[in-house]
C-alpha cells in the first residue's frame, strides 16, 4: 500500500489519504490559534493591569492548554486508528506524520510523551493562567513545573529521533522535516526555557526576601535576649 | 544463544553471562549506597543545624546524584556493548536487565531517559544539596526542578512498559519483576512526589509573604498620596 511516510519500507495497511489539502488543514489550525491568542490578549488587556510580558506569557499558556488537551489529547486517545480516520484532527496528525512517522505507527515513546502532555501539561497550563489571573502564590511554581514538563517531553522527542538518525521523515524536506518537526517543536524547547528562567528569577527573589526577613527577626530576637541578660 | 531475558524470542548474540553472583552484585551496590548515606548523614549532623527531615532530604539527593551520574551515566555511555562486558557496572545492568530487557537491547526510549537522568538530574541533585548547605535562595527551586525531572522520567519508564504489556520481564517474578522493576523504581515516583509537594509548600509560603509585603507597601504609598492630595 502506498503512503507518504518514512522510512519507505514502513507497512501501514489501513492508511487512507487525507481529503483536506495541506493549506486547508494548516490554515484552519493557525486561524484557530490566532483567534484564541487574539481573544485572550484582548481579555487580559481589559481585565487586569498586567505588564505586556505577562500578557504574552498568559497567552502562551492559554493556547498551549488548548493544543495539549485537544490536539494532543485526540492523538493519545485515537493514535491506533488515526491513519484510517477522516476527522479534522486525524487529518492533522496524518499530515504531521509526514514529518515524523512515529505518529502514524503508535510509537510507544511518542504515545506516552503525548499522553503525559495532554493529561498533565494541558490542565497545568490552564491552572497556571488561572493562578496568574487570581494572583495566587502558586503562579510561578506552576509555571516552573509545567515548563519543566514541556521541556522534558520535547527534549525526549528530539533526542529519541536523533538516536534513530532521523529516519522517520524525509531528512531536510522544507515543510515536513524543517517546519513540522524542527521549527514547530523548537517553540516548546525555547519558550519553556525562557519560562523556567523567568520563574526561577521570580521565585528566588521572593525566597531571598523571606530569608533576609527571617535573618533580621532572628538577629532582633537575639539582641532582645542579650538586653535581658545584661 | 541462551539468555535470561524476556521476551524469550529476543536475539542477543553477544551475551556473556555474569561472573558475579546476584548476592555479590547487589551486596556491593547496597553497601556503597549505605556507606554514602551514613557518611553524609554524619556530615550534615556535625556541620549544620538542619532539621532531621532536611538531613534525610539531603541524603536522598546526595545518593541520587551518585546513582544518576555513575550507574546511569555508565549505562548511557556503554549501553550498546553492555551484554558482552564484565565490569562491575556492566554486570549490574545485565542483572537489572532480567527485570527489564530494554536495558540490554539499547531501547531508544530507555537510553534517552537514562541519558537525561545522568546528564541533567545527576548534577542538579548535587547542586540542590550544595544550595541547601549554603542556604542559597535557589534551594527549593532546584529541589522542584530535579524532582519534576525524576518523576517525569520514571513515569515515562513505567508507562512505556505498561503500554507494551510488561513483555520485557517475567511478569510477577519476585526479584526481577517486583523488586528490580516495581519496588526500586517506585522510590523515584513516591519520593519525588513528596519533594515536589515540600518545595511547592515552601516556595508558595515565601511568595505569599512577599506578595503581602508588596500589597502593604502599595497601600501605605496610596495612603501617603491621599494625605498629600487632601
Amino acid at each position: 500500500m502506498a503512503h507518504p511516510y518514512y522510512p519507505k519500507t514502513l507497512s501501514i495497511p489501513n492508511y487512507v489519504a487525507n481529503e483536506g489539502s495541506v493549506t486547508e488543514l494548516l490554515g484552519i489550525f493557525f486561524s484557530i490559534v490566532l483567534l484564541i491568542l487574539g481573544a485572550f490578549w484582548f481579555y487580559t488587556g481589559r481585565r487586569c493591569s498586567f505588564l505586556m510580558a505577562t500578557r504574552v506569557k498568559l497567552c502562551w499558556f492559554f493556547v498551549c492548554g488548548f493544543i495539549h488537551i485537544i490536539l494532543e489529547g485526540y492523538f493519545s486517545l485515537y493514535h491506533r486508528s488515526l491513519v484510517e480516520k477522516m476527522t479534522y484532527l486525524a487529518q492533522m496528525w496524518k499530515e504531521y506524520g509526514k514529518g515524523d512517522s512515529r505518529y502514524v505507527t503508535s510509537d510507544t515513546c511518542i504515545v506516552i510523551i503525548e499522553s503525559i502532555t495532554a493529561v498533565v501539561d494541558g490542565p497545568l497550563c490552564f491552572l497556571t493562567v488561572f493562578s496568574f489571573l487570581s494572583g495566587n502564590s502558586y503562579r510561578y511554581i506552576l509555571q516552573l513545573i509545567v515548563s519543566t514538563c514541556q521541556l522534558y517531553g520535547d527534549t525526549m522527542y528530539f533526542l529519541t529521533e536523533f538516536k534513530e538518525d532521523f529516519i522517520h521523515s524525509e531528512f531536510g524536506h522544507p515543510l515536513h522535516f524543517w517546519f513540522y518537526m524542527v521549527i514547530l517543536n523548537s517553540f516548546w524547547i525555547i519558550i519553556p526555557l525562557i519560562m523556567i528562567i523567568d520563574s526561577c528569577v521570580n521565585l528566588s527573589q521572593s525566597q531571598d526576601k523571606c530569608d533576609k526577613m527571617i535573618d533580621k527577626k532572628e538577629k532582633t530576637n537575639k539582641g532582645k535576649k542579650k538586653n535581658k541578660t545584661f
